[in-house]
């Protein structure tokens, strides 16, 4: 079977809107390759990057960008060398679209650190580097259809609904990579979680998957009773003096996954949480440096540690592990239609944790 | 047999002394304790921290203080609860001379992570927290005995020369331990040492043993004969600009091992270095907090920690693994006599790479 269509239904940014807007726009599909496959669109997830990468904090808008990294589908077409997927398929693509193949990190399946990896939205920095499409800027899943190559269009497990599988395939694996490197299930142990949203409230589901006991960390009251709901065992409620929020909870924590996005980070107040050996992990796009005391990591031998995204092998073990768990993200979902809404109130904070556009014309449902 | 003596001879701070020096002085030994020993004296480290501890940097001194964490000597007395340890046996102390027992990092056997560790120097804020000596201030090995709790006194090995162990007690263990931890030895792993030293000269030693590929760093090309003789296989000489010195070797390290003592640490000039998942550990005692990208760790992976000393058990299996490898620590004697001139010529920057004290009237041998 072909690859189809020569152009894509997607929405795009409205030129010069303020804030800004899309717009529904035929815009030319990827040059296909041997290995692409093409997915109807049914459902995407909207993440914070997909909204600050629209709002140009990720550089100057690309032309016919197209956002969106939670993208699930229908395999409708499969190239000649495509891998693993038939027509048919229920499939996910995550924040990633390409890599080289041939460097090491790719040999060993950690495409994620391929310094040719290519992210899946359409930023100024990021093209294909690789096959016929090498120079082009990638599309994300605002869009009727998505193309791209198999290796990162990852299968559905059928025990997951695939509108709730959408933000797993970012939200999801950016929490779930971590806790896997860091032995949460090898081993009995204490994870924090900082931030309760659209990752935290999936970092707790995971941690407690894998058997951790789980403590979340807010700011306020606002969220604790979600957070006992989602399977925390334990809130701390933060205040603007951190050092005394913590006070009591000294090192209680062996793995701590901070969620959270602030214009600065007080990383060093985090550290006397961390139990000995215990690492603190920023999972979020934090511009600005922060400070740290290396003796206040020396004597508990503890670390700070950054992470991001995860692999095809990674996605495909999480979805595992969320259908034998039960782990479900809480989503709204809002109709393609209404995308510019779901944006207005991502950025108005209103995600509780997550939201999904679907496609109800390709077969997605509202229900 | 019961412990002796009641008195010990030792060198101590003159007072008032600048730059400071010691003095042989008969001072009143530990309270004894029902699971301590008592060890002649034949060999002791000297350290960066003495020193340091010495000059008052680490806090006023201590009345009687005697410094030395890298103490080697017989044993001549044990105490009834004293554990495997009898008269005769060769033994090293480190950097810590006791613990509580009973918190969970005591009954794991992470001694050091302990937050009742009493250090085996006398510092201002370090006293014994348990037993009869509670509330006394330890006494390094710039002695001719050691008294203290048998837990903390472990057994050299025939196999290795007792002067040459002493700067594996402190120095050995503190480059030794975050390798274990950081998984060198289960995996092909590049590993990188800055600072060609004390530390430095051992980290490379160790982690070639444990079959690594090392990279020396150092400032300028002085120690490069050296490090390639000490086993490393790479070495990139800095300058004052270390973005420009790194340039080709990014991402070419699994672990670094910083061992230098800056009054500032360029933390995140190393960073390009790190291989995914990568990890900067500090080892030095640096005061000033250093700034870090959260941004330049996030797309690795990567990670800062800092890593002390190390528990019994490690200087246990580490002495295990010198034995079977050859490490050798490169050592100048001086006799126990000439302390301040020890000392001076430390001040002075001449160790190549450790210098170790000898006690020749307890049978400590200058050849």
């Amino acid at each position: 079977m072909s690859l189809q269509p020569k152009s894509i239904k997607s929405w795009t940014p409205v030129a010069n809107s303020s804030p800004a807007t899309l717009e529904e726009r035929d815009i030319p599909a990827k040059t296909p390759a041997a290995d692409d496959v093409d997915v109807k669109v049914l459902y995407c997830g909207v993440c914070a990057s997909d909204v600050t990468a629209l709002d140009g904090e990720s550089g100057p808008l690309v032309e016919n960008a197209v956002y969106g990294h939670e993208v699930v589908g229908e395999v409708v077409a499969v190239g000649p060398e495509a891998e693993g997927i038939k027509v048919g398929d229920i499939v996910g693509i995550g924040a990633q679209s390409d890599c080289c193949r041939t460097c090491e990190f790719c040999e060993e399946h950690n495409d994620q650190f391929c310094a040719k990896n290519t992210f899946s939205i359409s930023l100024p920095f990021g093209k294909y580097q690789r096959g016929p499409a090498d120079g082009e800027f990638p599309h994300g899943g605002f869009a009727k259809f998505w193309r791209g190559p198999s290796r990162f269009a990852v299968k559905i497990p059928s025990g997951l609904d695939p509108a709730v599988a959408a933000p797993l395939l970012c939200a999801g694996v950016t929490v779930y990579s971590p806790m896997l490197h860091y032995g949460v299930g090898t081993r009995a142990m204490r994870v924090g979680v900082v931030g309760i949203g659209g990752l935290g409230h999936l970092a707790i589901q995971f941690a407690k998957a894998m058997g951790a006991r789980v403590t979340a960390i807010s700011r306020g009251t606002g969220k604790k009773d979600d957070a006992l709901a989602l399977g925390a065992d334990e809130y701390i409620s933060t205040s603007s003096d951190l050092a005394s929020d913590f006070k009591g909870h000294e090192r209680s924590l062996d793995l701590i996954i901070c969620t959270i996005n602030p214009p600065e980070l007080e990383a060093s107040s985090y550290i006397p949480l961390l139990r000995p050996r215990g690492t603190f992990v920023v999972l979020g796009l934090i511009q600005k440096d922060f400070t740290l005391s290396p003796m206040a990591l020396l004597m508990g031998a503890s670390g700070v540690a950054a992470s991001a995204i995860g692999s095809p092998d990674e996605l495909r073990q999480m979805f595992d592990l969320a259908v034998k768990h039960n782990i479900r993200p809480w989503i709204t979902k809002y109709n393609f239609d209404d995308v510019n809404l779901a944006i207005e109130d991502f950025r108005a904070g209103k995600p509780r944790f997550r939201f999904v556009l679907v496609n109800t014309d390709n077969g997605g449902s509202m229900a």
